[in-house]
């Protein structure tokens, strides 16, 4: 199919070795997180962190924690997606606060939705919600991957680390959060083979079902 | 920002109202199938199935489940993903028949990681799998949301709604799936007034941490 939306997804790939000389210039970065700010989540309440990390110091600290993956120190940036373990109703207020003020609007306006969106988090145990914001993580992943390939870099999403190693390095537990998606972000190596594999998906006859 | 990554998610909304008289062009959804497609997924295994509903009997019968949003019968389509429940190893049988024919490979030099993947997923309780799957979901819905963007259709990610409806009248669990997000995509009426609500998120020195 012949649309630049096609040539990206098919120019993207899970970079395993990375050109450890090139860096993404600022602009691109600032790019890349406006995108994150801006991707949808439940309710629009965004409970997630995103940690960008170009420090080699704590990359090597993770690289321990992460299946001796390469990607993580070689990689221009490295992106922790963290998401919040257990939101509670301070973050709702802070949310309807920010809603008052983009909208121009008189917080009281929004006390129903405020305490709607309070009940149905309040009905979950604490393990619901953080699998519930875990969730929202990864539809900002699938943005980010695709933002990443019209912007020509590469990302390597990995689920395979150890959290809790990540999290103690990290002070996200004393934060209230979890990582839950890490993803290196640069240039691939030119000597990198993987990039010439074939991709592998299903045929469209077995994903699909039309009705 | 000035760029057309920040225009089109600056452009889309979670549309309220649909414009009944428009359709989407088939093209277009072909072009939509083939990012759904293309988008990667945990060890590359797509635990998915993307239902594409046009039918408006079956999406009558679906609005009963969905607490009455108007998007499920007046968008153009209807998307449904469904995740696997339980994923097995004949799964990952085919998923190295389709990586040996794809690349061209025996498929003894899979057997290795063949094992492996069965190895983790057979560590996993089955509630563990289904989580698992349904975050795949989510990457497919971030690139949805996005793809959709560029391509200016409408689409509005839908969370809430009664599961077990939706599960029975697509006959979802006797194929070992459930629905796990549903996306009304088509064209936003204009008299949507929500469209001109200004987009609230948390500002970026909240969301990033940079090291």
């Amino acid at each position: 199919m012949n649309h630049s939306i096609i040539h990206h997804l098919n120019w993207r790939y899970a970079t395993k070795r990375y050109d450890q000389t090139r860096v993404i210039p600022d602009q691109t970065i600032d790019l890349i997180k406006e995108a994150l700010r801006l991707t949808p989540t439940s309710y629009g309440l965004q409970p997630l962190k995103f940690l960008l990390i170009k420090n080699q110091e704590i990359r090597k600290q993770l690289l321990n924690y992460s299946y001796n993956q390469q990607s993580i120190t070689d990689a221009s940036h490295l992106i922790v997606i963290a998401s919040y373990r257990d939101i509670q109703s301070d973050e709702i207020d802070q949310y309807m606060q920010n809603t008052a003020v983009t909208r121009d609007l008189p917080l009281e306006q929004l006390s129903g939705y405020s305490d709607f969106l309070k009940r149905i988090m309040n009905n979950q145990t604490t393990e619901q919600k953080t699998t519930w914001a875990q969730k929202q993580a990864y539809i900002t992943l699938g943005v980010l991957v695709d933002i990443c390939a019209q912007l020509k870099v590469d990302a390597t999403p990995i689920e395979g680390f150890d959290v809790k190693g990540y999290d103690a390095i990290l002070n996200l537990e004393e934060k209230g959060l979890t990582s839950t998606i890490v993803v290196p972000i640069g240039y691939r190596h030119q000597d990198d083979v993987t990039q010439h594999w074939k991709k592998v998906r299903k045929p469209a006859e077995e994903l699909f079902e039309i009705y």
